[in-house]
């Protein structure tokens, strides 16, 4: 899973139908590459998210049959090294 | 999924059978990479749309038996930051 | 989906069953970078062809169960702006 | 699957149900990039390790319904040449 | 699928179960990256491989439930070019 920054929303009337209703958020990752991901947990812009890609993204939505292969799995309070 | 943009069609007398009548897109990336795709959203030339790989890609389309890994899953209108 | 070229054919006498008897190509990516894939169209050295990756590549091929992460999608004919 | 080393742990109060109660450890592979990946073997900070991607990721898992695309598959002792 | 070489073997008392007896091999790809593959075909050090990933790499062990993303599908003879 990839550490990445929000960045935005993105609003799309013209879509597949297999995204429902979530929402699409504009992501940046530690390259400078903008992504887009679907959220189910509520992130809001500048939060630091971890993302899952592959079939994972579809494991995290509600309908696991949603077309995305990127979604924010967790807000990152903070990280600790070990002992 | 990644925001690509769209520059022509393809086409392709001899293929698989698994891409049915689908129609194949050639899309461009942020680094300038040329990527085909197949497209059940109706995206045209110089349309910034965002796309969906791995086996989301097949979900995206009518029979997710389609032998795709690369699906445009929306036509972008526009990005807001939050707030 | 990929573009890439045929260069030839590769012969592995010892190789897993689950190839079964599917004929395995060299293709060079745009990056120059050499990659095998299995090819269920008939190509030939240095026709121009897209690919599927992932587990779209394995329902490409007579026998989903192919143990295979590249195959030849279509030979491109040529391909067209819209409009 | 590729070799990293384990940076430390990863505290998120808010995420997907789908990670249940794994762990989630900050790897670093060979290129420098920062990466997340649950943990299913008690690897410890400056432990090397061989990690999962994919759907492999889940069936690492106690739980193959795992929200997770990057799983630690083992601790390496060390490795040999042939012969 | 990727060309690799054959390095040597991986030592790794402490993984997770879903490997099985599986021989873990280290792999050189041509960027020169070291990768950790599982060998069902009885590759030695300095052979020419190429190698199947993502959920194909678990189709090409006995059971495919196998926790891996990286597979050696084979042992290279050679290569042609056609005609």
């Amino acid at each position: 899973m990839e550490i990445m920054q929000v960045m935005g929303r993105l609003v799309c009337t013209q879509r597949v139908d297999g995204l429902g209703h979530m929402h699409l958020r504009i992501l940046r990752n530690n390259a400078g590459k903008q992504l887009v991901a679907v959220d189910p947990v509520g992130a809001r812009e500048g939060n630091w998210v971890f993302t899952a890609s592959g079939s994972a993204a579809r494991f995290a939505c509600p309908d696991p049959n949603t077309q995305t292969d990127l979604t924010i799995g967790g807000i990152i309070d903070y990280w600790l090294p070990d002992g």
